[in-house]
């Protein structure tokens, strides 16, 4: 690991993740050289108004003109929390290479582009090698506790034959576009029609988890499945956004199992809802590898995944800068740890 | 990852782990071109009468000539398995080193060599690098079970204040070489005097996994308290080496706390027993990450340390062989999974 050359940073939305990524890099002693948003309510306002007391004061304003930002910073690292889907982020991930930055962004389909667009990712690859840059996708799931610690759980296991795994988490932080997403309020009827017609979507990262897996393995997968099922309330489950009564969806199950020669060799459950205490549900992470020797895992409760992926993001600066320039995976690199700078 | 350079293996040391290390090696589809040994009931024997009708045919006999060996065979790959300290495993080291040819071993003190000897590390680090080769220790303690994991589990945080880490695990299968080291079968009195005069030495690797941790955090750590208790048997235990009655020795509980500017940042606690479950108590390993966010992760039972130690070491070669020359750490390179030969 090369030591300690203090990247600028650049700050690309500053959304609710912009601004828990933004608050990280500052306590960690890294200089944000250039903020961009283009929502009216924070373009011209420095960091330290949109963040609050809880972040070291910085003075840079928010600026919508992405271009002219780029442009004044030399080699920086731009930490992107845009948007979920690769369509809508590459355009400026493009933009940022070209100037000659690097790029880590949180958007769930970077964390393996290939699996949502192979076309995509080779433009991705070849424009970070044109620019000497490295690009990479990180967070929490898609990016660690589905896929990157798997991974790390296979080391000790001369052979891997099924893995399996189940996050359990609360969606009681979130606001209305999530719990849409998930068919949260809905009733059982509504909730199979919002499947069908694709509104309610569940987890975004499965095909990137499953990728990032096959590709550590070598594994080639054939067939995937992949199920949506309502989590129906038995108790009232009432959150700052939303109420649901007994017998009403209060969350997803949203699984994927994924076959190599006709046999299943991987399955990721993934549990969303809100208020699972309500009814004496634990939130949890658990892998199963089952090989060689069989790894049963449990971290409680669950990793958190907003605050984590904002760290991964922010660990990932120092590993990212010491890369070959390319398209790069987390799973490419060391582990992506909090590197604490000597003072 | 360079793809399917299919390297040509050496097995240096075919005691009980280099058994497990060649039979893996043999089983995941890799060449074996030479067999070293010093042991006379091992010497001239093929692979094949050695290892038993578990592993893949290989007529590859062991030699005790490891010049000639290591003369005959091009930029191979060393698993060298024959001891634990740096100053016992460093002469063959250099050796291979100086025949082109990268090597993975599993002495605890090659995990990290500067924590028992910086200068031997030193001298490591250069004659791979003059020999264009690699160096590496790995293992699943150390080498995984109490720092790589660890480090993964620090991943979605933005900060570490602090660690722990707890292996409990089995010594029933273990003769009297091990059991002797843990002080089991002794009476109190007897391990305390044991303890004093170093002929109880607890678990080898500690100063690793601290130094594998601190280094992957840029971590300062200036102070180290060690401590090694008995625990005493309230049953009679029993192994095929050993009984145990209640009262006496069953097994050490080895503890070392790391202290960084005065405070405590890591505490690993290793307690090793016979038959745990004679007295209801389950092997596990656990580690808890207190910082931005606490994570709390247990595996039960406890990850195999044979076993994982042997795929450890299979799974570094393709990690090593795509690496730079040089004295490398399991925490410099992406997570070493089994991959899967296409076949």
């Amino acid at each position: 690991m090369k030591q300690e050359e203090r990247r600028q940073i650049i700050i690309f939305g500053l959304g609710a993740m912009g601004r828990k990524i933004a608050t990280l890099v500052l306590k960690r002693g890294y200089v944000i050289a250039g903020a961009i948003d283009f929502n009216p309510q924070s373009v011209g306002k420095t960091l330290s108004e949109l963040l609050g007391p809880d972040a070291p004061a910085c003075d840079v304003r928010v600026s919508n003109d992405a271009e002219a930002v780029l442009a004044s910073i030399r080699h920086g690292v731009v930490l992107q929390a845009t948007a979920s889907f690769l369509a809508s982020v590459e355009p400026a991930i493009q933009q940022c290479a070209a100037h000659g930055h690097d790029v880590i962004s949180i958007a769930e389909e970077m964390s393996c582009p290939s699996a949502a667009d192979p076309a995509a990712a080779l433009r991705l690859d070849e424009a970070a090698r044109r620019h000497g840059v490295r690009i990479m996708g990180t967070g929490v799931n898609p990016g660690f506790a589905m896929d990157m610690l798997v991974l790390a759980l296979t080391v000790p296991c001369g052979h891997v034959s099924h893995i399996r795994a189940v996050r359990r988490n609360s969606l009681s932080a979130f606001g209305p576009t999530v719990l849409t997403s998930q068919g949260v309020g809905l009733s059982p009827e509504a909730f199979e029609a919002a499947v069908a017609d694709g509104s309610v979507v569940g987890h975004v990262g499965f095909l990137q988890s499953v990728a990032l897996i096959a590709r550590h393995l070598n594994w080639t997968i054939d067939r995937l499945e992949e199920t949506r099922a309502p989590i129906l309330a038995t108790a009232r489950r009432e959150t700052p956004h939303v109420t649901v009564e007994p017998g009403q969806v209060a969350g997803c199950v949203h699984c994927i199992t994924a076959f190599s020669d006709g046999r299943e060799v991987l399955r990721l459950e993934h549990p969303q809802q809100i208020c699972p205490e309500t009814e004496g549900l634990q939130t949890s992470d658990e892998i199963v590898i089952t090989g060689d020797q069989v790894i049963r895992m449990t971290i409680t409760p669950e990793i958190k995944g907003g605050d984590g992926t904002a760290a991964a993001a922010v660990n990932a600066i120092e590993y990212l800068s010491a890369a070959q320039p390319g398209l790069l995976a987390v799973t490419d690199l060391p582990v992506n740890s909090p590197r604490h700078f000597a003072s």
